[in-house]
């Protein structure tokens, strides 16, 4: 049997390895556009912030383990343009401009997301980068040492654009950022996220907010961005304003998309055809607190997906839960992190949700190097359940957030939540945890 | 009504204020032993390693808030002797020597748990000190201070054993611990216990397992510590070999008690008399992963216990589910943390445990600063069910431990642990948590 996987990143290559593994007889092939495979992403702000460090340690698992000690036939510089689904044939173009044309009996299709680029002037330029891949990483790193960047314009302001500020600012580079948007992490509780924003400030970072990029322009060796009201010139521009999924040959093939165009799947994820699955961030997922359809594009849920489509291409059922959207992202020296819906998500899944913010302390009474925590909490009204959870802090916010994420899974109560027994030290918390104060104060409206 | 409660720390305190503060009209009298009330007992090591805080930072609210802001009947220097349940009477003695007797309609003993001291000769000679509540914490250190310790002899190797050992480390005292175990927490899997014995070492204290302490002695204004094969002279003994519930007046009373014969309540934390509730370290509890009683004293129990007693006594009713044994100490610089049970309390509690210990990171392929972390997780083979996890790291155990705590108290199988959407980005750990590793690798032992 020859499973065929379009995508060499997390979901396709966790895929590939899991299958060949328990099913030797089954021929693999992975088909990946770019040079690199196994490597993580997530990483790339971490490795541009040092620039020390190269670019290639990110990579997990090197091409040529998969393909020499695993046997699987990876080919990358192999861009795959089309799915005949009748045929059962992948057909594409190699980077050496070679067409290929692939028989598959099982497919996966793992192309990932994409940077949204705005179809305006200037976002083409040479210094106008976005960062998906880990050759954008290499681009960017290159480009900054080369050009001994001093100032940079980061477009966009969601996590991946706070953790590239952090990075930036980390090489001394002056950073601006620019938004449309009115407001700084719009899903957020504003006294969370005020917390966000007052530490961009302290840590030099310009936000502009309000501020919609029109277009960007060439003067000498600098960039010009220009906004309605202002215009800053730098040389490096940072393209973070979100991400879609890759869901174009899919959707050219006939299957079904689901939200913001992601491929859908059920809980095994096979597509609207039962011999393609796709799985990362180019698929939907279910949310186990709505039951709906979700698109939350993250590192382990296209790693499990991956998982998951490697045991039903060899025979083995594997459903999926879902997904909570649980996320975690690190801004300079605060921890942000989320689990489940925000009242308005719960709004608009049919709930009936009240929220509560509480100010905790991150040690117990009297214990030296305390700082605050917040913890937001939404609830629904008419079932008692808990629908969701933000946290930030300078320490214990990011694992912290798991418990009320396998609260999410269970369905349970706020009332079942403020009875859990959860650890209690000095050094890492107060006697009662601040999600319980959160889930106890939310009681209370909830009554 | 007259409401009257024993004990004036973590469950009486908190019984008792919220009692005042949800039925204004209850008479609430409050009858405390020592002179100190509502105080941070597990802060004190944190304390005693600082010379120039004082032990008083750690009392949360003063007496005169409870008797004045409150209108709570305080006294402190009452101890309680013997309780009439006939008469619905308490009497004692206050700390001048005049006895006192108490009428109640409902009444609350949260007389807490003391040190164990063993019978044998020395055991109460001058700088032979234990700790449990304020005024030991307050009598340490002054003899820390006033004697200049240099060198001091810690009998038993539990938590607050090994948190005592990092504070009188801080504090540059030679530390040697002795237990006549011959294996360091021996509740603990092998492959993290020894990550403790290594840090101990790494912090110049000096374990002496298999020592059972036959006597001290004094020599000059020095103590002599005598073992079967080895003598230790130092300047300080402190004794923490073990807590007991303070059970002994409501034994005499006639009160049903259960595990190590802390006081039996039900799920309202009412005794074996309906009028009487017992609270906090002196009482039991029912463990949400076996159904059945088991002694646990910790703080987050005493307090919630305490809050359902004061519901309970003005008519609301309120039952609590139970504890899952959670609990995290410091050890230098180690995180320690565990929830549920271990294999042999899984055995005894007739599920048919399987177990594993997975070495993970905690913090991303190739992220600066990771170290190792070790999850032992143990499941039931006919159930599927998560059992327990007991954790060691450097960093995020303390608040990790608390996902597979709420896991307990939802009666999650490993499977469904295992599908749980938990947090991830590369400052915090893999892209699988430790956690999910340990389930992935614990599933397969399972089936």
């Amino acid at each position: 049997m020859k499973f065929v996987v379009i995508g060499g990143d997390a979901a396709g290559m966790s895929a590939a390895s899991r299958a060949k593994r328990n099913k030797s007889d089954l021929e693999v092939t992975v088909l990946e556009q770019t040079a690199d495979v196994s490597y993580s992403a997530c990483g790339m702000p971490y490795n541009i912030a040092d620039p020390n460090r190269a670019i290639e340690d990110l990579v997990v698992r090197e091409a040529q383990v998969f393909r020499e000690k695993q046997g699987i036939d990876l080919r990358t510089g192999h861009r795959v343009e089309a799915i005949d689904r009748a045929a059962r044939v992948v057909t594409g173009h190699d980077n050496q401009g070679n067409a290929f044309e692939l028989k598959y009996d099982k497919l996966l299709i793992a192309t990932g997301g994409s940077p949204i680029i705005p179809d305006r002037p200037g976002f083409g330029l040479p210094g106008v980068l976005a960062l998906k891949n880990l050759n954008d990483g290499r681009v960017m790193k290159e480009y900054i040492q080369i050009r001994a960047v001093k100032k940079a314009v980061i477009i966009g302001m969601g996590y991946i654009a706070l953790e590239m500020a952090e990075a930036l600012r980390a090489r001394d580079i002056e950073v601006h950022m620019v938004k449309p948007r009115p407001i700084l992490l719009p899903w957020m509780n504003r006294e969370l996220a005020s917390m966000i924003e007052e530490e961009l400030q302290a840590n030099g970072v310009q936000l502009h907010l309000g501020q919609d990029v029109t277009s960007i322009e060439k003067v000498d060796d600098r960039l010009k961005v220009i906004c309605a009201d202002m215009k800053i010139e730098c040389q490096l521009v940072l393209v973070a304003i979100g991400v879609k999924p890759n869901s174009e040959i899919a959707e050219d093939a006939g299957l079904e998309l689901g939200p913001k165009k992601a491929i859908a799947v059920d809980r095994a994820m096979h597509t609207s055809d039962q011999d393609v699955f796709a799985a990362g961030d180019c698929a939907d997922a279910y949310h186990v607190v709505t039951g709906q359809k979700t698109w939350i594009p993250l590192a382990l849920r296209a790693n499990r997906a991956g998982w998951a489509v490697a045991d039903n291409v060899i025979g083995k059922t594997k459903e999926l839960p879902g997904v909570a959207g649980t996320a975690v992202f690190k801004v300079f020296y605060l921890e942000v992190a989320r689990t489940g819906l925000t009242s308005d998500e719960a709004s608009a899944a049919g709930f009936d949700p009240a929220e509560v913010v509480i100010t905790g302390q991150t040690k117990a009474h009297a214990h030296p190097g305390s700082s605050i925590m917040r913890v937001q909490m939404v609830g629904d009204r008419k079932s008692g359940r808990l629908l969701g959870v933000q946290m930030v802090a300078r320490e214990g916010a990011a694992h912290r957030i798991n418990a009320p994420a396998v609260a999410l899974h269970s369905q349970l109560t706020v009332e079942a939540y403020s009875q859990t027994d959860l650890a209690y030290a000095p050094p890492f918390g107060p006697v009662w945890d601040p999600t319980l104060t959160a889930a106890n104060q939310l009681l209370k409206k909830l009554r």
